[in-house]
């Protein structure tokens, strides 16, 4: 159920009805809007649960939230949430880009690549250090050691850093290094990373699953709010299908659908989305025209030496190429984005 | 494999040439580009009929066709074909616009429809007059009579006319009415059909069926262009996948991969490709984004009421305010379109 | 809608319901059961028209039919189809098995499968004169040529000839060769194709399309019944999905679910639904293990230069040896199968 | 790299050739199979390493392993491995059968559960006690009093035990209270709770994800096996496509895929892979058909009202039902199964 305030309603009655909420068992999600604050009361559905509560002062109306997912839900919180860290803004009208190398290979690999993004307008650096791979015999990442390459890499650059957890266990060294945590597709539905990521205050990328149906998403988003953490960003990477000319598909559609039932910014990600360098200019135009709130784009100096994903990932020209495009149609249609300098 | 003439080849040489690929039990497509004219010559490859083409006067060089469709192929002609028919123009840097309702209903639905798209910017009118329905016992299209609106509508607004053809019987009926002719997604390989509208000279949208792999289509294609007929337009219409908030799974990826491989002009369809009105919009968006060569858009009166398809049709103000999104970033990325007017 | 008679009803009152039927503007399929006639009233649901057939005489009750396909529904008759043609028995618990080659090729190669397949067990000879081919380049068939060497291997073995037709032009050509007709996957939809094939009475093998959802392919059966034949078998041959070490994914839940949906037979087809000679013989006997009424599979005395297909046909001893289990399993639960001799 | 020992090779020689493998950086993992002994040598190929392993004393041959999984590949073990773990026997031609509800809900359900499963020829129970689910609001199940009830239903029953592990920290708790350890679809690549039940000694059931590639099945068991324990058995529950007739589509040509490439066991899990009880037991039988090593059935005395998964979940006749049908086709193709009494 969400508990509508009224417009004028005060702090203390705010107060007072989230103890009410608190007091028949529900856990209270306040959210504070730019029109009204709202508490979402999550829990078992009783109906005298909800009369109790609309008698409450201040209290303008008690509405039930259809979705399977609450605190997520665009019906508990019409205003798209805008996500703010370092220099990485995205939402509501604003385009962040998060870009770089797939895997932290090196300090001079990283170093070159941050500068480069930084100056081509992107507003964070990604790079992993803790990879998932398919293989356990492939290289596994640089560990801490790649975590404090990035940490050095957003010293010198101010670039925000976004950086991939795996493990609970890792979750307060990951925080501690980077400013935005990553949960990889095939940690979707990792429940216990998912809890343990809604524990502290750092933004979360959440990456859809290959299979995941949408609501499937929202409800994995759902785990990590309900614990507290409400700066989720959703990241659409591609999806399993019969398509062998990519290698995964990237429906964009899934922004518009996301933008309609949730508050949550959405990311596209191009460079998973299809597998292939000559791609993911394209894709990332597209994004941004079909409505995304930040891109995701995997930067390498010289991709063919790339200890993983160098098929997919641009080089420093093709990466400035793609953000000149990219700022032309955000200009267009009214969308913030950082302009860039030409690199050449 | 491709027999390139020089550039400064004489007619003479290449009209013997021509004789020469049939003298050895081959076919002969003869492309002529802006640069140099290239000879295609399909049939079972033999080493020695490489080696007698190649001592041919006037004759560059003579080189295999990788790919398993060749006239369709980009390595045969480089250049990108572009296609035109009455106010339809599309390829090679100018967007085509077909818009209108599923299904021809009656002359009020048609005109109406056909005038606001005109003034919206759109260059040609769509229509099914021939339906192809899932169940026998939905409504199956006006047949003739709904050709006979088209073109009416057709002298009143000058936009040209795009409708379906289903069935090798009713090729040279349709023919007589539409500018292009429709190959539906069901039958994609209906390879009689296919051939029947290789045999006639207006242009074909061979629309993409759902769970095609690109080489079906683009040998679908080639059916078509084996036949005669150049003017094939190739329409992404939507995938079949897991996902059930579309209606079909819309791969904007196919552009460029398509773009990559042939010189035949890409359409997008983002009603059917989403099934959801509100979507279409932000596709539409993002398919010129992505470099589309045309746009078909379903567009209704009254969508509530439609006789099919309403889910997924816009109405007047929505295909309107489409127009001038897809205007905005066509222009900012180069791209020609027709400026259309506000419909209010 | 569906009008019951009693069990005592006379032929003269089926008569004459079938003539109120029609008097009203339906279309009257009539369905001869063991215990009772029913008589489908198709066409558009008028509330009036319920009242109306419910007097008549000898009229037991009016029923809706709440699927989309009428005549192919469960509801309207309970009892499982048999199809019976020449040696070819399947549905109602007995197991018919087409075999031979993916295309005939020549009369020593049709005529040496014919008798193997013939010895083995199988009670149907396939093999393809007309091929739809993805390529226009490769093999198209034999033509007529093909269909008279099927006839003359029915003529020698006795076993009756199921062979595919592409065009509505040459159905009356194939059915006065053979004995059952195949509409193949890519012509599920093609609507003018199944009308056609619907005004013949060989009964119709009716493949799946590789995207076709369950609703679709009954309504594809429902073009033919609709338009009288009322013989229609249905076939599963694998639908497209990720997986890539198969050709097609062959879900054999598809034989519950038509079973419970449909009166019709299914059929399973194990050499397209995996692609790989190695899988078929699992798969033809989990196809028997879950109930399926028939088997199509590809057969050809030397697999390694057949000219289509043959990385998924079976050579002579490995179809005795797939033969040899599927008969025991058919015996362990109670199905009927033609017992064969083992063929080295 | 595979060092294949002599036939006589002496145990001396063996752990040489262990020493020498290890001396070289690489990991040694030794199969000893019924006529020879192998030791897999896991690492980066060097061309040098595999000539200093050739001249090894009692060493036959050393061959490269060509599959992306080592451990897990027939090439290494050509036998299958065959997983015993007190009543449970599967593989080599023994059919195991796991079956129980989806969650421990109480000891009324479990126990009485338990005692039919085992009357019906089960030789294992399961039970979900750490309940992985969509909705973070959804019951997430007993936790370890789950496991206490599912350890005093062993005691009772003489049934081994099968449960689901969600996170690294619940490793050691679930191993001290169950036979075998599941992984579920959702963490198939979750590679650090993969790596920790390698640590155990416990056989592993791990769940096929929705939209894994065999590889990355494959990879995945690699994961386990590489930490030192071989007993893991492979689960095929269904796979996302685009039909929505059944939860997911059960590709049973896995089991053969499978069992062509790996030594390790397969089972089927039709009611995950069907979704509906109504098609379990046909899907279970085609599963026994195809040669599948183990089923995993869920039964429930009350489906209706079950906490979650009723409505794929079997009563205990249609169990018994199932069992019977099983049996007799094990029987028919000499597969060894536990012949189960008849419920009523």
């Amino acid at each position: 159920m969400i508990v509508v305030m009224q417009k004028d309603a005060t702090e203390d009655q705010i107060s007072h009805m989230i103890e009410r909420v608190e007091g028949l068992g529900l856990k209270a999600h306040v959210i504070r809007g730019t029109e009204r604050t709202v508490i979402a009361a999550i829990g078992e559905k009783r109906e005298e649960d909800k009369s109790a509560l609309e008698s409450g002062m201040g209290v303008s109306e008690v509405v039930p939230i259809l979705a399977p997912y609450k605190v997520a839900s665009r019906e508990l919180k019409p205003e798209p949430t805008k996500v703010s860290v370092g220099s990485f803004t995205m939402g509501a009208g604003t385009l962040g880009v998060v870009a770089g190398p797939c895997s932290v290979e090196n300090e001079e690999q990283l170093m070159s690549t941050a500068r480069v993004v930084k100056k081509a307008g992107a507003t964070a650096l990604r790079g992993g250090a803790f990879k998932p791979r398919t293989s356990p015999y492939s290289f596994q990442g640089l560990k801490e050691e790649g975590l404090k390459l990035l940490a050095a890499a957003r010293e010198e650059t101010g670039l925000a850093v976004v950086t991939e957890v795996l493990s609970t266990d890792d979750v307060d060294l990951v925080a501690s290094y980077a400013d935005v945590l990553q949960i990889g597709a095939r940690n979707m539905q990792n429940y216990r990373l998912l809890e343990a990521v809604g524990n502290i205050s750092n933004p979360v990328i959440l990456k859809r699953g290959p299979s995941a149906a949408m609501d499937e998403l929202l409800l994995a988003a759902e785990y990590i709010l309900n614990e507290g953490n409400p700066n989720v960003i959703l990241c659409e990477r591609g999806i399993r299908t019969f398509e062998s000319h990519t290698r995964f598909t990237l429906p964009l559609a899934s922004v518009t659908y996301l933008h309609n039932k949730t508050h949550l910014p959405v990311m596209i990600d191009p460079s998973h989305g299809t597998g292939h360098a000559y791609m993911v200019a394209d894709m990332a135009a597209a994004a941004v025209a079909v409505g995304a709130d930040a891109l995701m784009i995997e930067v390498h100096p010289n991709p063919e030496v790339a200890l993983s994903d160098g098929y997919q990932s641009l080089n420093f020209q093709q990466f400035s190429d793609l953000m000149t495009r990219c700022y032309k149609i955000a200009s267009a249609i009214d969308v913030t984005m950082e302009k860039g300098e030409l690199v050449v």
